[in-house]
């Protein structure tokens, strides 16, 4: 349902257009500080790209409560936003006829009539944002044992980002809204984005995201494993279409001899691997190398074109156009919600395997 | 942890070379028919191929209890496998020089000495046994709402299956232990395995798997999705490395205006798309059409050439051939388990949303 | 942690003193009706008892988000209380010298300098207002399956009511905030309060459950029982220390052939008890009687009178009177939590066992 | 269902007159010791009293996998049981004629036709046994922490024992199978049960269990608190109908002053209290003192006496000698189960504290 974790808990609340979103985070040990700047931060690099995303820009405040002298409390905390520019009068006919490509059609099936249609609902990249506080607040317990989560934007559309970075590299895509790894790329993504929005489209886009210092074995076999609980709560981003780790799809044609990754005694004691083919998981826990994978996201499907629908009162063929206010492209904002999400999982798995609190 | 399902629960227990291994499913309404016959026959093909796969077969005749006059009475269900086919002699070097590839060093990392090394404990293939019996079990709930999940080999290293088939026309790949669609490719894939055999290595593949009849709107949003869960029970098999729905990464690529499935209103009156790039999941729920996705195997990591590892008791460099029993690819054997934990999945779903029962 | 329920889930968040508090619930099926009219009534049975009870009086007005047209939608409710009429300064003291009686000692050994003691924090008996308005949402699913549950004091300190009503009677009880069953025993019950706070003490009490419309069979073997999940929750309400089941302790002294309650064929044709030593519960399932079972609240712990403590900083002997706003009896205020834990727990074992939505 | 506890779970299996009954454990930390011989003395003190109880008597013998070296390895144990002593014809004729205080009624409301009526299928005592080898296998956990549980027989029929023992005075019940805390208590219960049975009738009575050494601060509020899981856990045994710590219903008759235990600071600079009528518990919390509860049980349902009843095929009245082989008493057998769940509770509460492992 709307709750993600084990040993410590996100519960969402709310919909795009209700007067309220957040989330309750239960599990936290007491202690554990909050730094409200960081969320801010993070937050930030989920807001819509100037001049090129949704003009719908809400003050994603957040207002915290649970959280005594900076600090948890061992109570849960709970983390909300107000709605405040929404515009709900343009959805009420895309209950009939569902938008290509969206969750209304389903979702009328699910739930009938007493679906809130109004910008998505719960469907909405609008949830997204008390995750990403939620991430931020994780990171409160990865810091003090030195364990890091980044990401950045390999690809968008036909703009491909096929270099190899450190982990520690991955900073630099803090610094613009496109999550791009240099300026030249940023300007490309920007471009392929642009083309799109001039033709009334959208463009897909490919997030990858690395993690640091995880504790080898990591994770909870058989099920609860480090990359199948990140696949879940990756894919409860609206718009993902696909997860891979380390060479994915890429080592299914290959052999194993390619594909193993060698172990060397580091220099300094460590256990090493020449190369990260598993990306950084094996039998479902930590390798002890960098945490490493990839994930899809979709065009957009809310475009300005002219698209074919059904008419699911009158039975019949029908025709839309979406208007209402919507991205280009979603890949960029969603790079910190993979980090967010990646974080809880990490937060999660270190406390449910005593490495924490 | 070794417990998967919501509504449905199943707990696996055993290790590869233990006395047992099994399964408890809970939750499975009271009369739903148990087909041992069924179980049998999905069980079948799980087994080696023979003359290319491991020579430990096991027996794998599945003792059932909770059931009776064949149906499920509201108990939970026991199944469980006697393990005879074990030379656990072959492993205890592994402990302090752990394979490339394999969840040995993460293990010992987690568990230290008192990790099961001996076949891989409960990291071995061995534990998927139960899981296909369950799985099997599951379609016991699928049945009766004309809900069927197929599954093939879509690639064996360089070896691909480009075309596209109908749902229904899967089951041809039930017929031939590479889980193939056509005489042809079976032949070729075979040879791609007994070549990398014949070098001493292994090659990896990818599963494609369909599923039909699930009703539009299935899944629990915002985390409990379709896909979601999916990707968690389909991670959870060893050696998966990625999972995508539909277009998968090529969407990533694309435009909205491709990628977006636009409606019709079929003959029948029922709601269809023109394509299905959604791989049948929107919004984290069963979009009404068939559910796609795709599932890469890494190439077996156990190989017979020699790779270089770590002494971790001398904090050396080391080498090691990997000895013992094994599969030069796993992707075909991996086929039917795809196909399981999908069926488990489904099932649960079906029972959270008040689908069945 | 802070999330009771399976299917439906209701997370509690805030603490006394906190800005804000309030619940989180999950799970309820889109279209069940929200009446606001409602929660505010069962939420003025919680209410201190004018001249009597606390001073500390809050608004209690719930704000409400995921409700649409008066119905759910299928994303969660939350429901917040804003605290206004705090006094933190109070309790600053207490964390080194526990108050007898209360959480103070092992919140502090648990949670440490990080425990939130303004009011009591997450222990407080506040934190039983949103359970009070999520009691009230659950009957609007229990009342299109016609069930009931009401409640009355049966004894506070040394009243004790031994009458024996009809479960249709209990809703006298809403007529007074004493929850007695008559003018008589609410005059009663009064003076044994008020002469235990003349007295700078406090008394304790009992509550008398009972719910009708049950379907035989309601429940969860082995261990999610309807009497096994009633305990647990009955239990998270501060204060309570015993509960039983009809005959409860007296059944430990009786025979079988007492204590067996005979079946009898009803002139409707529906299947009835001579007695209801049971309570309502056979084998953790309901009976298809009356649900019928007491829970025992001690004494408030906070009393005017001095008291032996221990000062934790000094490790020494101490003594203490607890100043702050408390009520001299709690049970009556309790009554109506103890029916909303009930209907909690029932709302969601219907759902779970397929009765609802 | 069948599945409880949260760090450590623990799933039920099988039914009265199935080939097998177990479970399985989940969550133990790897390297926790399992003694055969400790979970065999606990499983004797299950048994029938020689001359008085059921002569149906099963060996009992565990089979446990997932033990290496005498050790867990962090994969789950399975144990099991043969079930070999069963009559299942004395059964069937039960399905229409309920046995009034049984599962009978409500079971077949629930699972119609399909559930398994023979030997009360999963309502049996008989479930008990594998959870007394889990409670065994969990004194593994708390022994090196120092934490002992223990019980005896409070009561049988008339026959009360009202003295007040240290908890390290309970092993005394350990020898003999009445679990009387004297040979002269011991002798007065025998007797209240011979001449229930002489009569052919059965009697109810009290156990009370005591745990010391828990952690102040050992549970997890609001709702996973010790008293809740335990009370849970304890309702889960056939024939519980009530619980009650400390003073329990004695303190709603009670002032705050009466029934507050003062703190005292000790010579060995431990906090205590002078008395302890909260029974070890605050706030949900383990207060450091003794863990002290009651638990009532009620008379064993089956009875030779002839009984009323119906008949659920013609609708109409009817009367039933129910035959079969059944216990006079389960009080006195369900002590060591008491002991179990507490254990159970306890060990899942340590561990998702971060108390152990």
């Amino acid at each position: 349902m709307n709750t993600i974790g084990s040993a410590v808990r996100v519960t969402l609340f709310g919909a795009s257009h209700d007067s309220r979103i957040g989330c309750v985070i239960d599990g936290i040990p007491a202690g554990t500080p909050v730094d409200t700047a960081k969320i801010e931060a993070d937050l930030a690099l989920r807001k819509p790209v100037p001049g090129i995303g949704t003009p719908r820009v809400e003050a994603d405040a957040p207002e915290i409560s649970g959280v005594v002298n900076g600090c948890t409390t061992g109570a849960p905390l709970m983390i909300t936003f107000a709605n405040t520019n929404t515009k709900s009068s343009d959805y009420e006919a895309l209950r009939k006829m569902p938008r290509p490509g969206h969750a209304d059609y389903p979702a009328v099936c699910k739930y009938g009539a007493s679906h809130d249609i109004r910008g998505g609902g719960m469907f909405s990249g609008r949830m997204t944002t008390p995750l990403v506080a939620a991430g931020a607040v994780m990171r409160g317990i990865l810091e003090p044992l030195e364990i890091t989560v980044g990401s950045y934007v390999s690809r968008i559309g036909r703009v491909e980002d096929t270099a190899e970075y450190a982990p520690a590299a991955l900073s630099a895509s803090r610094t613009n809204s496109l999550r791009a790894m240099s300026e030249e790329l940023e300007g490309l993504m920007r471009e392929e984005i642009l083309a799109a929005k001039a033709d009334g489209d959208s463009v897909g886009g490919v997030v990858r995201c690395m993690g640091t210092g995880l504790p080898a074995g990591l994770g909870e076999p058989f099920f609860d494993t480090l990359d199948g609980e990140i696949a879940k709560a990756v894919f409860a981003i609206p718009g993902v279409k696909g997860v891979m780790f380390g060479a994915g799809f890429a080592a299914a044609a290959s052999r194993g001899s390619e594909n193993n990754d060698f172990y060397r005694m580091g220099g300094d004691g460590a256990v090493q691997t020449l190369t990260n083919h598993a990306g950084g998981v094996l039998g479902g826990m930590a390798s002890g190398q960098t945490l490493d994978f990839s994930v899809a996201f979709k065009p957009t499907p809310s475009i300005a074109r002219p698209q074919q629908t059904v008419n699911l009162e009158e039975r019949t063929d029908a025709e839309l156009s979406v208007h209402g206010r919507h991205d280009p492209c979603i890949a960029n904002r969603g790079a910190i919600v993979v980090e967010a999400m990646t974080a809880l999982v990490i937060a999660d798995l270190l406390i449910r395997g005593g490495y924490y609190g």
